[in-house]
């Protein structure tokens, strides 16, 4: 696919040693964060610069050959998986923070830095940067970017959407376009910028962000609360909410997640419960002391069997670890992990999960749910085995009816992780035909050829809805 | 345009009375909020349903029909003028709250509301919708998402894109669509619902929203700042969100707003300062007052004039009105108000309002600012007469110069009213040829005949950027 001509041409424009077309960077491109997705790309490029991205696009296109750009490729919808081969992109040399600008509270970074260091430096500056995805370790602002992360603070702060008012990308021509800026308002056509986060790579390769800072709460409060009835953890995310209070973080954890945590962090937590709460609230120590006064008083009310406010950092680590680990401990369990993000209005919490469990057992695999409570974005996660297919296939027909379940619920597919390729078959379940054939629209507006991450968001094929009749 | 048969079926849709063709409809719905444009419709239709505005846009998609959907038409970019002819689409018959869902703080409303009716329905159930347009008495939900308005509380706060998280929309073809929904988190492919907010009508017709409701403050205190030094103000401005305190409204007035507002208002202003800055903090009582606290010690380092801290709600909306009477005071100078909204990164404010004064003496015309500081987002208003073509052009030509300077310092030709016909010819001066091609490509994909409010946003020739040397 890619002949001695273009691959003589991406070495002039990226040096000799930063387009790789080895086994070994193909097959390390091969497959990202998601199971059982694997394709080989035909080459591996490392750009360092704007101009180099757009040098590579020109000469991409010219060839029509695809393009796949990635960070981490820590994504859970198969993002970056190179299913048309082609290229792939690796942002990871352009790696640095341009400007943090005290006075316009704004952060101009490139795409390839990792999140967890971005935010570091930006707290170091006494600043904040709320989003914080469960992957933020490894995973890179671009990413985040493309992918629209969410993280355990959207409740309050919204996600990587709502921080990012600029961007410059390449387009699959090699154009180069600038939107947004240091601007907390822009009215100026079509609003490209939030067009761009969230498209997966599909519209356009994001080569610099310009990202709001927002002033760091000067206080913080964590607690648990437990109970051994569902419904008593659901009302009270509603009526939190309905008591016109915004917790920083409101989490949930089911039975199944419950149990496998303990196991593996040993926290000693009650393994009968069916349902934990993960709260935190941040602001003035006024506002936090008061809020999680109501919040106990709340929980109390819903017949909490257990709360535990931590009284210091070190306790909150602790109750934060629930939570954080329930990803971990349950990829121990089997081999492969699948991992969902249906998301509900958040008055449907509880149905959601009953309908879940419903299905787990409809199907006879093991899902365990944790998530977001707060907004309504559950992550059922199935344990299972890639090689056992008889398995898998019937995880896949639960995810079906789970992704199913959500809209009918008044939900969606996704709440956080991207369509990608996972889930592009049930796009049209949720956007609908017209606005199926909308998104289509936009795509050949940006990217006629479909060089640019091929295979991602729109389906072949539309799986088919079956409407179950419900007493 | 409109022949008999078309006539005849656009009555069937909504009614015999609901599609007018008399020189009185033709007449009142030729121009709008914006001065000195005027174009006559072929005839005006009132729906009162989606499906009937779905049928309308059939019909005269089916005849290549032009359509302008409005509410109130109380924009200021042109937005609404039927350069086209063809229909104006009046949604105030579609003005009902459809429903308040108290548990998930959300509203669903139809876009003929008016949005200070809806606003004072929510406050009334002890909730909060922010965005707060000056229009707000006149202005409808629908034509605030058109354009995406802000308001004094945007700094804060957001503007109307960050409330707005559903939409049902009638497409070019009559297609309907829905986007979002009652989800903090969706990330089911292209985010449409904040690609139509802002899109002037050029997209798509809104037929219904869903918005994001948040708990109100418990207080709010209001103060007013007054400067002889304009620089003084301005690093007020900076040295708050230094200062990490974010304020809900932090507005700007010169010397001659200052002035115009107080031979209107009566309210004993100083009229030898350069600037008065109007401060509101909202939240919590001690955060409240905290926050009031710091941002009059940096007014008084700033060497502040004069320093009102309004006791009660009384004092306070007396300080207010300074401010919200800027534009009525102004527009009775002189027969024509020219109001703009060029911005800025808020760092530049200072130099932005001396440039625009040396542009208003190198033009010499009359040209007061006042604005939303905090955002960067000023109002030079220029009053003039429209009788007088002579006065007019020198006001264009100082507008043209303010645009580019706006651009010159990082900001855009507008961050809250919208291109539509005015600053169609300076859009591609803010995103450049490649962007302007991306987003013509946008409107391609949703409406190929150009039926949908044609001659907004892209204007048939964009003006040449004459590059300035400075010193």
């Amino acid at each position: 696919m890619i002949d001695a001509v273009l691959t003589k041409r991406l070495r002039q424009i990226v040096g000799e040693n930063n387009y790789r077309d080895d086994q070994e960077a193909r097959i390390s491109h091969s497959y990202d964060g998601t199971p059982m997705l694997q394709s080989l790309p035909d080459g591996v490029i490392y750009p360092s610069s704007t101009e180099q991205v757009s040098e590579i696009m020109k000469a991409l296109a010219a060839y029509r050959v695809p393009v796949v750009s990635r960070g981490s490729g820590s994504n859970l919808c198969g993002g970056t998986v190179p299913v048309a081969g082609g290229v792939v992109m690796v942002m990871h040399r352009m790696n640095r923070i341009l400007e943090i600008d005290m006075e316009n509270l704004t952060a101009t970074v490139q795409p390839g830095i990792i999140t967890g260091e971005f935010i570091a430096h930006v707290e170091s500056l006494g600043l904040f940067y709320p989003p914080d995805p469960s992957s933020m370790k490894i995973s890179t602002i671009g990413g985040n970017i493309a992918e629209c992360s969410g993280g355990l603070r959207g409740l309050k702060y919204g996600t990587t959407k709502d921080y990012v008012i600029g961007l410059e990308a390449v387009l699959a021509s090699g154009d180069i376009i600038r939107t947004g800026g240091k601007l907390m308002k822009d009215v100026a056509g079509y609003d490209l910028t939030k067009l761009l986060v969230g498209s997966e790579g599909t519209l356009a390769i994001i080569t610099e962000a310009t990202l709001k800072l927002v002033p760091p709460p000067a206080s913080k409060k964590t607690m648990l609360a437990m109970y051994k009835d569902l419904y008593g953890a659901a009302r009270t995310v509603s009526r939190i909410i309905e008591g016109k209070i915004i917790p920083a973080t409101l989490e949930f954890m089911d039975n199944p997640t419950i149990r496998v945590v303990d196991d593996f962090a040993k926290l000693g937590l009650p393994r009968d419960m069916e349902a934990i709460l993960l709260i935190e609230q941040d602001g003035d120590s006024e506002t936090v002391e008061r809020d999680i006064a109501k919040i106990r008083e709340i929980c109390e009310l819903e017949q909490a069997d257990r709360i535990e406010v931590a009284e210091n950092r070190e306790q909150a680590e602790k109750l934060l670890t629930a939570r954080r680990s329930a990803f971990t401990a349950l990829a121990r369990l089997r081999p492969t992990t699948m991992l969902e993000d249906a998301t509900v209005p958040r008055s449907r919490i509880a149905e959601m999960v009953l309908r879940i469990n419903e299905i787990a057992r409809k199907y006879d695999v093991a899902i365990a749910t944790f998530g977001h409570a707060g907004d309504g974005n559950l992550h059922p996660t199935a344990t299972t085995d890639a090689r056992d297919k008889e398995e898998v296939h019937r995880v896949e027909q639960a995810f079906e009816d789970i992704f199913q379940a959500a809209i009918e619920f008044g939900g969606t597919i996704t709440g956080e992780h991207g369509v990608g390729l996972v889930k592009a078959p049930f796009l049209e379940w949720k956007v609908g035909p017209a606005g199926l054939e909308v998104m289509k629209g936009i795509k050949n507006a940006f990217d006629p050829h479909h060089l640019l991450n091929p295979g991602k968001i729109f389906a072949k094929e539309t799986r088919k809805r079956v409407v179950i009749e419900r007493g």
